[in-house]
């Protein structure tokens, strides 16, 4: 017979990971899931100077810090690719890599996002290769050459003063003006390097040869004036979707892909919660994250206790 | 005049240095007041292990690091106890120690809770003296002493295993059996000098020369068959009460002192924020601490924002 886990949670981010750490304290068996390295969207991010206590730090090393609590504590961690849940006394867990589903009494659902893609000609053929979407894993390889940023908010203004530091030209290209935070706006404004292009379509990436040679924009609304920007790079910082495909087969409320939850973190679905980055909520944070995590397991807990299961 | 601040935050525990890292992030200018040493009641905890990153980690280390990331990044702080607070365009908050108030475009009250008191003979006589709310702050001076505890819940459980490697004997008092983790309840009930009073009420700490002699208890729905357990200090864990007596004055809406907020941290009145345990909610943690802050700062820098105020 298949094992059962009190808890399994699919996503091991801060959420995830938080949620891990309150189940196995609470004495639940829990299951960590996850179809990347632990730490989500933290290992993709340089510097972190609002996790209170840690001073700055960086991503990856506080993902690992969380991921060894976790482990320390005793929760079971695999490489897994989530498929489906199906509903039922104990949530049937599939995944791409195992055969069998994973059993969870409860299922917290961590899966955070992902970047949002603008879906035009050459992006698809130079993802990974010339188009990225973290500034700190691809910087460093644009040192002295030119790089567009696409978007104009607060992700695009971060990474881009990051980048200003590297690169030889940077051009941030966006369908409206600066948006983000007025301050680091007018600092990233000031660069001798950076040129802002507002209020602009992007239309293609042009590929030469395998690799990109610039990028092509004209107006937003007219599309007219178009211009073509000579870079060797492109970053696109243009919001988030959920990583929440894998739920619709079970019913699970939500909102454009993020999942609904009540303060408790409770889906629609007993038995199955939500936390952190993928949930329908106000603010995505680290610290908003951990919190999510630790009410989940919190509730899963109560969960096991309210079906009298020792 | 008087110098006016974006955020006025009353309370440096985690939710209000969360609150202020935030908030100066968010380029607002930010004074914290507490009335004691910031950390909030993290500084009354031996060891924490539910902080993701940190692994184990002494109460008062983390409280010294949150409060050090707050300073680092610019918020200021005074000592100062809140005695009111002032609705208007720039809130006024009145203190015991300075004769004018200190103005805050918002207010963001993280003023936790405080431990609830048993209020019979003896207590406030022998409080600070032998009996204590802090097992970590004064467990060291019963060292091979006679101990009671009175509660039954997963702090007294928790403190009670860290007192029971310090002390001589131990005996728990409570209400009704151990109610916390069954576990940790199982552990603590093993030990050879620890032993659990049930279903009792305590009716007196008896004073001898200014000391504490014992205990007085009886059962708890008839008071028949009273008890004497002679020991050397008291240690109460009967839950807690929060630190909102001065809020009542200017009508923010609460229940049974906890304030009452939607998931933005808002209260009924404009401008005036909770955040942490002094919070109407269901889990009060660290990080659900932290959380609230973030949020509650955030909705700060948007109250100002729609304000039109630079």
């Amino acid at each position: 017979m298949d094992k059962k886990y009190d808890l399994v949670i699919i996503g091991a981010g801060p959420a995830g990971l938080t949620a891990a750490i309150y189940g196995v304290r609470a004495n639940l068996s829990v299951l960590l899931l996850d179809k990347l390295a632990p730490g989500g969207n933290v290992l993709n991010t340089n510097e972190i100077e609002n996790y209170p206590g840690f001073g700055k730090i960086n991503g990856a090393e506080l993902a690992i810090k969380m991921y060894q609590d976790s482990q320390n504590l005793g929760a079971e961690f695999e490489y897994a690719t989530v498929t489906e849940i199906v509903d039922g006394e104990y949530k049937k867990v599939y995944t791409e890599e195992f055969e069998n589903p994973f059993l969870g009494l409860s299922v917290i659902i961590a899966t955070g996002t992902r970047p949002r893609m603008l879906n035009i000609p050459g992006e698809a053929e130079l993802a990974g290769v010339n188009v990225s979407w973290c500034a700190i894993c691809d910087g460093a390889k644009y040192k002295d050459k030119d790089v567009v940023i696409c978007g104009g908010g607060n992700s695009a203004i971060d990474e881009g003063t990051y980048l200003s530091t590297i690169v030889n030209k940077l051009t941030l290209v966006s369908d409206f003006d600066l948006t983000g935070d007025p301050n680091s706006a007018a600092y990233l404004r000031s660069l001798d390097n950076v040129e802002v292009k507002p209020y602009k379509r992007i239309l293609e990436f042009i590929v030469e040869d395998g690799h990109l040679s610039g990028v092509r924009f004209a107006d937003k609304e007219t599309l007219e004036n178009e211009e073509i920007v000579k870079c060797d790079g492109v970053f696109e910082y243009i919001g988030a979707l959920p990583n929440t495909e894998f739920i619709n087969p079970c019913s699970i409320g939500n909102d454009r892909g993020y999942i609904i939850t009540d303060e408790k973190m409770r889906t629609n679905i007993e038995g199955i919660f939500a936390a952190g980055d993928c949930r329908s909520k106000g603010l995505r944070q680290i610290v908003t994250a951990t919190n999510d995590g630790a009410i989940a397991a919190q509730e899963a807990w109560a969960y096991k206790k309210s079906k009298h299961i020792n």
